[in-house]
């Protein structure tokens, strides 16, 4: 397996700023993410403070962002990464496709939108998880529940549709899914997940269903829940003004490292993180 | 005399996010540099990692960052603060043309090229100066030297061979001096600085050249000088996270703050720097 020099995970301007620094410095890159980058920035109706971009649209920025990765020939790698594992000398990133390896990392996953629900983390490797491309195959035949925190995860759960025996999805947005009729939409907002009589139930306002796995899926995973043993400050990843986290060889920027959450902050991170990783590589 | 809620020191990408940031949290914002605001960054031939710009030439992305303070009202007040004293709940800026007060004092006035001369640390305030402006009526009629390491410290000269009796110019860069004859040019490189009868000697490797007061004039003075009191880490800023100084409503971003000396990571340090001085200003 190619192993990188630098994986990066996360594709918003953190992400982005740390790509281009790295390819730079003539590392090899894995950049993983969306191909439109991001959706946070691409919904960003007006940027004022991205020094150089006076009011400039959150989709144009992410334009111009791309484009910088595309004169460079930096390529996206769309993947949803699950688990990050340090295994001495490299990390190994659990993706929903495939198994990655890098001898550096850099956390740029963003802010993550709300906390987990009650229950969630207790049984998460418990029936429940937060990736369907992984954890499909253990409920062949069974019943399951989508808890789709965007438009993006109709997907896993058109896929789940095709192995499982019943899908019940739980829209935690206000869009209407666009779903087979073999899927049944709950639209009552999930309050908890716990576990009865062997089965984990999907906890609402006014009900309980029970299913045998949850699937709960949003843009970005808790860092702590990314990669085991990573120290955190409250929900976020702890660094140092060198971007370096606990874990030798990790490093972080953007969002994922706590307030301010700003673009231009990001980028100043993605570019700090991936100086360091060099440095750390170049140490080794 | 107004007082500004933010004085931002230095026009670089540091200096430049930081006043866009402030100015958008409506702080009155005093931004001290030069209208073409940063010869560093003018004369960079292609900067590949600012985000958005791919392979920009610092002229352009200079350019494009002063266009961006212009579409916000942000005015450049062009002098040189010599020294900022901390005066309990404001700052007390000396500049070469007038005193500035401001609550809070944002710093990103760069890396000062090169070391302090031997002996003009000790010397300074008793005879070496930095500031011709400031201190060039203690030397009337007397004799002066001027250790100027840019063209821009040529004019200094010219101003002071209006007040003193002579003036000695050693210019520490390869331009021939532009100088009215009145001035006598030293191209000899200055090796120190020190004091003997009464009078200040400018050292060379051949020679000493005596004269009443020595103005040292470089792009930007050392942090320790600038703001008696503030803690460094070796010769640049000591800061944390939040960009924060020793001084309570002290901050700093940019070169000043120490590596990686890097355009997108001023920038991104400018607009945390603005959001706690912002924070700062708020809890008062």
């Amino acid at each position: 397996m190619a192993r990188f020099d630098i994986a990066i995970i996360g594709t918003g301007p953190g992400g982005v700023s740390a790509a281009i620094t790295s390819k730079i410095r003539n590392k090899t890159v894995l950049l993983i993410g969306s191909p439109s980058l991001s959706s946070k920035l691409q919904k960003a109706h007006a940027i004022y403070n991205y020094p150089g971009f006076p009011g400039v649209s959150g989709q144009a920025l992410a334009d111009a962002l791309k484009a910088h990765l595309d004169s460079m020939d930096i390529a996206i790698t769309e993947d949803r990464i699950a688990s990050i594992y340090a295994m001495g000398d490299y990390f190994a990133l659990q993706g929903g496709k495939e198994i990655y390896e890098a001898s550096t990392v850099i956390l740029g996953s963003g802010v993550v939108a709300g906390k987990p629900l009650p229950g969630e983390e207790t049984l998460l490797g418990r029936g429940v998880s937060y990736c369907a491309t992984c954890d499909a195959p253990l409920y062949r035949g069974k019943t399951a529940a989508v808890v789709g925190y965007s438009r993006t995860e109709e997907a896993e759960a058109r896929f789940l549709s095709e192995i499982c025996s019943e899908v019940l999805y739980f829209p935690m947005y206000r869009d209407t899914p666009d779903l087979p009729d073999s899927v049944r939409i709950i639209s009552e907002p999930v309050t908890g997940i716990d576990e009865q009589d062997g089965k984990r139930r999907v906890l609402t306002k006014t009900d309980a269903y029970p299913v045998d796995g949850v699937f709960v899926l949003r843009e970005s995973i808790s860092p702590g829940q990314l990669v085991p043993g990573l120290e955190l400050d409250g929900s976020f990843i702890k660094v140092d003004r060198t971007m370096s986290t606990n874990i030798p060889g990790c490093f972080a920027c953007g969002d994922v490292t706590g307030q301010p959450f700003q673009y231009i902050k990001a980028a100043g991170e993605g570019n700090i993180a991936a100086l360091s990783a060099v440095a750390y590589l170049d140490k080794k």
